[in-house]
């Protein structure tokens, strides 16, 4: 089918159009579950030209109704909605921080859940429960556990790997951080050196972790720490996708890196400068004693439709 | 005020998304002549992240209520609606080939106006009066007449430009035609090369027309022309944005170079397929013998929706 036969195909879908620090979602609320969108549905919706627009498309449904997620449903009764992720190619995404944000937020537009302050709303996505609060600057999601992907050598360097950027100096430094999705993270120095980076392009890492990876480029305030507030400014570029405006794990895995580099230094949170707005990362320490990552930040729902 | 800010003060506002093409427009009826939206409110509304996204904003608005056009709506009482478009950033912009068909389809899907087969619908733009029918593809816009930037060196050797893109062969031949707007045309021979072309970096053009110029690169069928169709494929560069998924202008001017080349070539209608979709272009004669040049394609509007 063209692109035009499938939003004919759509005709009557409502729809909202929303972000997180200007990464964009189309949102679709389909708490009768009848709404199963396919990757080419997906990808005519998210079409920035021919059709609504966005970096992908989530769907509200409830768990019990996504085959799927029936093991987290069945241990997780209090995950009532279900973050269907879909990449803007209809291709199938575990998770997303910043979309995480945006599904709470297009939740409480649509009535479908109630999240006072203080409360914790549980999500099902496919990359397992999230858990989500409200917080000053809009949402906090536990986003869990980071590791270095190198261990070796980032303790006996900090420093395990080598990037190559379009506009930047050959031969950077990086630091490779999981997330549960792969980033390898670049110290710049200056302010300068950061904008001329041409993201678009591909960059080189070597060693390359086993999937790909993410890279963030960042800039530490100087001094890095103030009055118990790190600060850093970032840019990203996305595995198979290119520049972006945000990044919620890369931002996580950046201050990781950072914080790394900095010996340590504690922070009560850092504040993270993306292209599109300021995210906040906090370290919470788990059930199990294990270190954790909170990610904050806003959403925002900026208009609602109809297709056709 | 910030772009949330700008979003806000809109609350409530309709719109719908179209797109002839893959050239995308918000759309706004403004039949009251209620929503003299600002630079920085467009710039939000077309923002692909923040906002809604398009490559510019059509409003729909009656001749008589817009001041600058007072004279055109004295000469033309027919004229009854002004495509008050603007580029993505804001600013004014007299006039786009693609905008004006779906200017008219969101016309009439607005109920604002009529148009019956072999009928002729008068619209204001600031680049003046318009003439749309309807076509056996969509709708068909007069796009007036054209001519060669450089007249003594096109006729002298049919070739007046040497241009150098990222990823073509530098040097090729250029030809420069003026459709009220500035093009450079260049015929390339074979698909991998077009194919391989980075038409996000700004080509060179020399000698350059006086204000800049937007860049056609063609790939002529073989046969060029049969049955009485030409046929060419074409990719564009445009002035200040980057390469884009079509430009009406710039596909009028790419026949009217090809033709050139093949030495005036005679065909009923030339099949223009640039990225987002195909137009047709034909050569008409104006009541005072002259040539003008007619452009046909599809226009649609993909979803309704409301800001906030």
């Amino acid at each position: 089918m063209t692109a035009a036969a499938l939003l004919t195909d759509l005709a009557g879908l409502p729809f909202a159009k929303g972000h997180g620090t200007g990464n964009d979602f189309v949102l679709v609320a389909d708490p009768e579950a009848r709404h199963e969108l396919t990757a080419a549905h997906v990808a005519a919706l998210c079409d920035r030209h021919q059709g609504i627009g966005g970096d992908g498309l989530i769907r509200a449904v409830r768990t019990r109704d996504v085959p799927e997620a029936a093991g987290l449903a069945a241990a997780h009764p209090e995950a009532e909605w279900f973050m269907d992720y879909r990449n803007s190619d209809g291709s199938i995404a575990e998770m997303c921080g910043n979309g995480v944000r945006v599904f709470v937020h297009f939740l409480l537009d649509q009535g479908l859940t109630e999240l006072n302050d203080g409360e914790v709303l549980a999500v099902g996505t496919r990359a397992g429960l999230k858990r989500v609060t409200r917080s000053d600057n809009g949402y906090a999601v536990d986003m869990g556990t980071w590791r270095f992907t190198f261990p070796g050598k980032a303790a006996e360097r900090a420093l395990d790997s080598l990037v190559e950027t379009g506009g930047i100096e050959a031969g950077r430094p990086g630091l490779s951080v999981d997330m549960g999705n792969p980033h390898t993270v670049v110290a710049l120095s200056d302010a300068e050196e950061l904008d001329r980076a041409r993201l678009h392009d591909v960059p080189v890492v070597e060693p390359l972790p086993p999937h790909g990876t993410n890279v963030e480029y960042v800039l530490p305030a100087e001094p890095l720490v103030q009055e118990g507030v790190g600060r850093i400014r970032i840019r990203i570029h996305e595995r198979g996708v290119g520049e972006t405006q945000s990044c919620g794990t890369g931002a996580c895995a950046a201050v990781v890196a950072t914080r790394h580099w900095a010996g340590g230094v504690p922070a009560e949170r850092w504040d993270v400068e993306v292209p599109g707005g300021v995210v906040a990362v906090k370290f919470l320490t788990g059930t199990e004693g294990e270190e954790r990552v909170e990610l904050s930040g806003p959403a925002a729902v900026v208009a609602h439709g109809v297709i056709g």
